[in-house]
């Protein structure tokens, strides 16, 4: 710390600065004229129903107190939020820390026992994520090995290796998936995208959530599926940092000695 | 994975299941009953203020079309949630992960470039908060150094470091921080508590977010503090984790040279 903290310190400061700024560029003036238009709406509601300030403002309340408890404001269909599978979902974005927070909980008992769940629960997925990470990372060492047993260099199993990981992360991670999204949540393949990079990196705004549209009947193996593609997600991260870390060392290692033991 | 991997999977299996029944048993009558609440308020309002359900339904659309642009529904003080502040607690809360999503970008410059910031914004704030909890970390190790320089025995010294450490946490980042929100945010303890809690592992639902009630006047002091106390608790926990992994081991050791130093 003494030498780099600092410097990252300021570094920080300073990202979160511009960030900041460029942020108020791009979305203040959007805010602005939906503000705007929202008062302006709300004065035509006012001239065209009959209203006064005041009823609005009543209206406006109950609204807003039915929407802090987590109920839908517009549209007929109500399925429960609260269900099993989706009671285990929202278990499952406590877990992965994700915290979509499109439900989250209301009660008392549900937050206290929300807290316990965490307490217990984020560790355990990360013991498991990192264990899923190391799965995939043998069998990518396996593989290595097969092919230089067939006598290809270990160089070019090295390179071949790093660029089929980076592009399976790819791919299935974020390039793949909008497309997925774009038909079955009838988003843009910017949105999709949004999502899954928004989601993979367990930041979970919450804006956009795949499965819980009311108007939309999901197939079953499209929810089973977005949640196994989470996981694999975080798995594939895990692999890649700790990949960063230790996988190049290692990987350079084991392959030198099996070049090694070709070569006597 | 060979040997721990199916016990895992299961375990997580397993312990979203229950925790899926949990919290449907917690949140589901809650729900409903805001749900039935609600319904019967839109038709007092129907009768009320003599409108028909289309008016209303129109009335619902337009409310959460802006409620979707991030414009507050009611209350007449509109604070921009997109002035340069708020901006950079933003993008605080992009690169620490936590995402609450109270605010996020609405536009497609914004989306784009929140991708971008995140890719290089949150392996930097990794980085950084690992270092300040090394940075604690060595701290702690001066410390115990000099206790020992005062004579106390090893074991003493490393029990006390280890109950400050833990006792730290406790107090700083769980059980003091709820009456500071208690008094600025009206919130009660639970729902500070909770706030520390989802914030500190983030997860970051944003249900609950500290320093953005359009009511409340907050001393600068405050919104600064928060920020520095979340990144403290993500420094602590860092430390909490590599502590778990190296701390015990490290320490034991420096100490065990320290002692054989002073007995010869
Ligand atoms: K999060
Ligand atoms: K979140």
């Amino acid at each position: 710390m003494a030498d780099k903290g600092p410097l990252l310190t300021s570094c920080i400061i300073f990202y979160l600065s511009i960030g900041g700024a460029i942020f108020q560029i791009f979305e203040e003036e959007n805010w602005k004229s939906a503000r705007d238009l929202y008062v302006k709406e709300k004065e035509d509601i006012l001239k065209k129903f009959n209203l006064t300030k005041e009823n609005l403002t009543e209206i406006l309340k109950v609204v807003s107190e039915a929407a802090g408890q987590g109920v839908a404001i517009s549209g007929d269909k109500d399925r429960s939020p609260w269900d099993w599978g989706s009671s285990a979902i929202f278990a499952a974005s406590i877990v992965t820390t994700i915290g979509y927070g499109n439900i989250a909980p209301r009660t008392k008992g549900g937050r206290i026992f929300c807290i316990l769940y965490g307490l217990c629960g984020i560790p355990l997925c990360l013991v498991w994520i990192s264990e899923l990470g190391s799965f995939f990372g043998e069998r990518a060492k396996r593989l290595s090995g097969v092919m230089i047993d067939k006598g290809i260099s270990v160089k070019k199993v090295q390179y071949t290796c790093i660029a089929l990981f980076l592009l399976w992360g790819l791919l299935v991670h974020l390039v793949i998936p909008p497309f997925v999204f774009m038909s079955m949540e009838e988003w843009t393949y910017l949105e999709g995208f949004y999502f899954s990079f928004i989601t993979l990196t367990t930041v979970g705004f919450g804006d956009y959530v795949a499965g819980v549209n009311p108007d939309i009947n999901y197939p079953r193996l499209y929810i089973v599926g977005k949640e196994l593609w989470i996981c694999m997600g975080l798995a594939w991260l895990s692999l890649f940092f700790s990949w960063n870390v230790h996988m190049v060392v290692d990987a350079s290692k084991v392959l030198k000695k099996k070049w090694q033991k070709r070569r006597h």
